[in-house]
């Protein structure tokens, strides 16, 4: 085969594979996305006994057969991508060995039952077609906002750690080990359990002192963690207003355009000049081809 | 009869029965709206084992009053509808039609019990009555709302889905069948307990890795979803307040109407072009006519 | 007594008991806000029976002290108050005969246990207190702001019982009587419990197609209160942000006070004209006087 | 030692310890940093009765160490502060205190117990290393909208009181001691665990009645929290919003900037003139070093 011609079928697999505009790129992911759910489907079924004692060999050629399509796709993928480290590295990339890599690791490990969390995580494959079939907007907004709100998430997570462990520290010492608050760490499970109002019951203060302070406690924590969240809301609301009013059309000169927006909604300029070069149709595509190959 | 007299017929019954603005109109929905509430109290009252015991045959009784009034209500709906086609295949006409089906259905099948479920839907037809009657303006704007984020909440359970899978994956393979955790779907059932903070504690994690784990996936998940809500009501903020700014009387020019404003709140115009040939007085009343008949 | 004098002494009780600004109305408040914390807390205590069975006498003593303080407070309020009628049907007229009625009707009545509930509401007595004494502007800013979001509220509680009754009417025929849902008003409760994501856990689904159905319910109840409820936030973002930008000082013309401002913030002129002719000193307490007497 | 170069120690050691512009002031940080989460967790094992029984000299050696060197810290702390007495009474220099104080106390007091919540507010040490090294920005924009949002979150607390009184009165009333409502201040617990969401089903309603009106109390009490936090989170919208455009540059005239910036983004001013005799780099420092020595 010519050079030019393994070049052709590259670039013809790439399409295919990481693209959603041609008509095969579009059957791929629907196929694609039909095969993910039936294999997170048959990993369900295969784990409730019932089920499993009666289809047992059926479901479990099914998850081979699975695994054989996932592991050719990545080997397609490998090929075809236009930088193949870029892609191995990234995290689609790894998520997509990680669906396959469990089920070859248990021919040779004894303890395989542990891969099938690892195994689940195949769920997340469903993204990946998602975000290019048809939520593609929201969803990179959504992206984008939690990108975003990262930081305000790990202060979100701080406030709920600290009052995790001091919650924690106090329930052991107030309640002890009579009432199931045996240790601080399990103190604190209970804590998590409390603050994020779960409340399971598993673990519950049973002196009158122990009600009084968790009764106390459980006020404080709600009413900060409330606040705390409308706080991050107030300033996200305040930081995609302030994004929008400064985004200028380069053009027209007029602002308040969405985040995602590619191009003015007032005169249909390119909002960013350095994708002016690009061909609009499938600017999407390229964007998301130079993340991936 | 002459075919003029029925077609007289029918506009009156349509004013009756779809229209709010005239005196019978609106009795005829007040009354509508305490048969439903009554005969929605009544499959209550059924369901209660002293109570059926008791009065079961008045319930009874009353239930097939309440089932041939709706079936009376529902063919002169056709009847008097507009469109007849149009009105049985929209959202309206099938929970109508779902209202009275069962208890006929229950005297040719064995298992009527399953139709309670069904007869409840008629709760819905309460709104039907409510949108005309009172909450008309605040119920449109919910609902346009809710159109419009449609898809965020598609989001929102998109995000809730994966965590779910992922995190009942993990937990039935940390505390396994011994703890509850006896197959991913049940343990999947165990992840949406927690994650939605409802926390039955009918299943919980026993061991102190399991507690550990569910400890800081609780965590993740809370300040995951804390942030995701806060995204959505941030970006609703900003579309409300941008449709707001956009949406500019043809008048007068000045902008910052509501929603769900018909008039310019500044000079009294129509706000919008294409709704200027109709009547203002029945406005509203000819959009559900267009929709429904 | 001279008509003038009894006149005199009607304004200065008045001042004392319905005004904040003289520093024996100061006093008053702080004095009143002392004994209600008492009288509730004595509440709580007499129902403690490790505490009634000890200090039982002394703590009946009392609550019969309170009462008569109240009595006599309820007293020179009618007689003090300007407009009287205005004042006894008035919201916190009622909290204040409901405060002292009970004990009065415990001597005649013998089922006075029931009465202990409406004793309680004597807590509501506090905000009056607070209101004029520390949070007046917060306060005022959410009570108008619950008033202004009291249809939102409704519009919620709407969304929660729908889904209350359809949600537990499913439940009810899904699970059936064996598994705890014996009804469907006890099945609501569950539906209840479960949608705010309280969960206690003492009526839960066992089956697994109970388990699924609810699983889902949950997933799409909670997407749905979640969404309803940042609508609602976002909605009450922009009427707040609108109100304030509506709101010009008709002197200087500059907008966005903030909704409880009554003096321009920028020129310092009467932001509304009707109120000019009131002496700004006291303003605030006339309009409670309005309210009120 | 001459005085100058005691002067000289001193703010040496200050800039080490109080700073994080020099490198060994940003080493120092990170070392604390290390040492107090090592002395939190080893906090959490000593609890663990299983880790304790076989490792039990190590951890309480550890303890001991952590305590020396924190000690140390402390006086190292008083003897470089510029102000001492502002040290030793601010906040952080409390906790700092609290941090060694109990394991010293229990060497005197037999019942030493008790302190271990105590020593478990040294975890809130993290969060002074943590604000100087990398959170700055959005741990100083959530303190302040935290200490903005105070009232509100006071105001929220008042309702969630409001509700937990009422609501606790009710049921004990209702429910009574037969199932679990023993008393007002047990019932009023209940209130607290049910309205939070938090739900764990240790006492639950059980007779039809009450769990009739716990479910309408819930239904409302939930709705109504659910609405504060959404007016809680719309006005500290409003108020960010309103801050931001507030806030002028006093060189360019230009508003809009963040509530926590130092310079106009648009011509790179001093935003704050007061501050502007002050050395830009070590504002920040400065300003810190204002409040605690």
């Amino acid at each position: 085969m010519s050079e030019s011609s393994t070049a052709n079928l590259r670039t013809r697999l790439r399409e295919i594979i990481f693209g959603t505009d041609t008509r095969p790129g579009r059957a791929f992911d629907i196929a694609l996305l039909v095969v993910i759910v039936a294999s997170v489907v048959n990993l369900m079924l295969v784990s409730v006994a019932a089920i499993e004692s009666r289809f047992g060999p059926v479901l479990h050629a099914l998850e081979w057969l699975f695994t054989i399509l996932f592991s050719i796709e990545y080997a397609v993928r490998i090929y075809a991508a236009r930088r193949r480290w870029a892609y191995i590295r990234s995290f689609y990339g790894i998520i997509d060995l990680l669906s396959v890599l469990p089920l070859y690791l248990a021919l040779i490990l004894p303890s395989a039952h542990y891969f099938v969390a690892v195994r689940a995580l195949r769920v997340m494959r469903i993204f990946r077609v998602l975000k290019l079939v048809r939520y593609a907007n929201d969803a990179n907004v959504l992206t984008r906002s939690l990108r975003h709100a990262q930081r305000k998430m790990q202060i979100f997570l701080g406030v709920l750690a600290l009052v995790t462990v001091i919650l924690g520290a106090l329930m052991y010492v107030v309640e002890g080990p009579t009432h199931g608050f045996t240790s601080i760490p399990r103190s604190m499970y209970w804590a998590v359990v409390t603050i994020t109002t779960v409340g399971y019951g598993d673990i519950a203060p049973a002196t009158p002192a122990g009600q009084a302070i968790a009764g106390i406690a459980i006020m404080l924590g709600y009413a900060l963690l409330a606040v705390t969240g409308g706080i991050i809301t107030a300033e996200l609301t305040n930081e995609i207003s302030n994004e929008r009013q400064l985004r200028q059309c380069p053009h027209c000169e007029r602002s308040g355009h969405e985040i995602d927006a590619h191009y003015c909604k007032f005169c249909g300029g390119h909002l960013d000049k350095y994708e002016e070069e690009d061909p609009p149709a499938d600017k999407e595509q390229a964007a998301d081809r130079d993340k991936l190959d």
